[in-house]
């Protein structure tokens, strides 16, 4: 029998002692837990840059694994905890939207509100609701619990808007939607087919990034336009930072030109 | 049989070297240890930033975890090293103070100082004993050693002084012990039973701070005093960082009037 | 059997996406991987500094880890994939030197060029080989696949200058190559031996640091050299970082004379 994975996915920061009894909660309910950080630095309360990061990883991941996110500016409203089954993926996490990314690429197969208590600590605590509800209930999960048992279903998740890219024949209009640790700003236009194309890439309707195929293609310091890993349209300084050079971030628009 | 965890606290900082080489003794030593990091980015040498992050955590994690604990500013001196059972806890550590803390709810069941070299790596650098001594001795442990034969019985730890809250049934004074990563700022009152006596509270003598018993009670960027997750009063400012807003941090006075 | 271990460093910063892309990969090619993080925090694209990083920490785990390299400015250039055993130490890794240091200690056993797509993620992104060569390559080694199957052997490695202290019976003239997170600055001169024959130690041929053999000999603020924990002249600040006191880092000289 292989030993479960259960992710975890926070905004604590780096050492703090909420990551610490999270780790803690869980491995103490289920001790065959294979615990695999994939980050603990999303920016505090930042629900969509939490959303775009499990986009980005969590298809890579086997459907076994268990993914717990703590984003949670809601803790202590009535902001509901669920657990959803997107395509073949489980995830624990508030209903916020921060699922919203990846649900478009892997539809909500099912999806139940935490409500059972007996599968929380004992004492739940009014700001930490990540330890004592959405932590406990990954390791049930992981020993075998049926989501059924967690509580109702619901099929109202809450949705971010997702800012979609304008496309015609001519052109594509988007906007940075990510910057990642090297200041590569990722757009929400899809780049597949683009290089065949020999797009004209702009920023801010103005600032010209040529379009390559890898960062090598150009000089240090040069503005590129190219298919990021996630293959969308991405700027990018060439042994730089681009968010730095532009002194610019989410929300910067994009335009393509063919 | 389960594998056995072994959990790793420095004050290494990101990314560094030292980290990577305490994981490979371990391993190494022991290939069925299970490694989970807690933190490694204790402020480097602060005793009592680790200390608190201990008592925060620790407890949550079942019986026959081992934690290994790397903040060691008397690396060289005379300063011991142990392995301490507090309660069902077992701890690798320098004899520093930094299990004060955590040893005031799960008291000492028995210490043994290290001096058997047996168990430390054969050659033993004078400015890294986390590597060459806590680290082996931690796999030998989760190997099934008897702390007895790492060393004689000690009982005479250091101890950090901790401030104590001063409590009346009008008032309590008391003073900001920790800042965590969102910049919350955790006192040392007990915040049970506080939520019942309408409290009035006050940072550094005057500045009023509004109870609440979430963060979401508050407007953004007003400042609140809560519970927090460890049970203490905590002053925040919600979606904000009180530790900047109020450019204070550890030692500040903390008034509860009732 | 005990399951395999399989070592992370990278470049990618804290919380990447592409951490959590790279350990998703590998644990749903082989779900009994154990993954160790050893570090995300190389600086962006610096080969040098994960040259040494891997020299310090590769050493200390066992024979049958798999480490994963991913420090690859190169990336969608002519540079090639590896998959090198250094002793019995194997890594795969881009060759652009990041092996250098450790296979002065570690010779070359044999090294092959990742060139056999059957091992490799059905589509690869130009940008992030990481993800889809190298982390799929080392879950198949992890399975048991022969390096053999994985491309051709190789013999030419890219090899970084490695500066060599100058040594004389007098003298010793070295620089710095490494500085690490407290701002310690680890130079390339051996510091076996260095202890029993009072040294004088010159920063940047002018400014003294005193010989000790810990850092508690020293008042707080002093500048002194040490052996380092890989028993290098290390020159340090107790309490303090060398680094920033002095405005200085890598490439800084230093002498030693006696």
């Amino acid at each position: 029998m292989i030993d479960p994975v259960i992710t975890l996915t926070t905004d604590f920061g780096a050492g703090s002692p909420y990551e610490a009894a999270l780790k803690g909660v869980i491995v103490a309910l289920n001790p065959r837990a294979r615990l695999i950080d994939l980050s603990h630095a999303i920016p505090a309360q930042d629900v969509w840059h939490g959303a775009f990061f499990l986009a980005s990883a969590i298809p890579y991941f086997p459907a076994d694994a268990i993914h717990v996110v703590v984003v949670d500016p809601g803790v202590g409203t009535e902001r509901r905890l669920l657990c959803c089954d997107l395509g073949r993926h489980r995830l624990v996490a508030p209903d916020n939207g921060i699922l919203s990314l990846l649900a478009q690429e892997h539809p909500v197969d099912q999806a139940v509100q935490l409500t059972n208590p007996r599968y929380w600590l004992p004492v739940v605590s009014p700001t930490f609701h990540g330890r004592d509800i959405l932590a406990p209930v990954a390791a049930h999960l992981s020993l075998g619990v049926d989501p059924l048992d967690l509580g109702p279903p619901v099929d109202d998740l809450v949705q971010l808007p997702v800012p979609q890219p304008q496309v015609n024949e001519k052109a594509m209009e988007g906007e940075v939607i990510f910057v990642d640790s090297f200041g590569n700003m990722v757009s929400n236009i899809p780049a597949r087919g683009l290089a065949t194309k020999l797009p004209q890439v702009f920023v801010n309707g103005q600032i010209p990034a040529r379009w390559v195929r890898t960062y090598r293609e150009a000089k240090r310091g040069e503005l590129v336009a190219l298919a990021s890993s996630t293959n969308l349209l991405e700027i990018a300084v060439v042994m730089g930072s681009a968010a730095e050079q532009l002194g610019r971030g989410r929300g910067t628009s994009i335009s393509v030109r063919f």
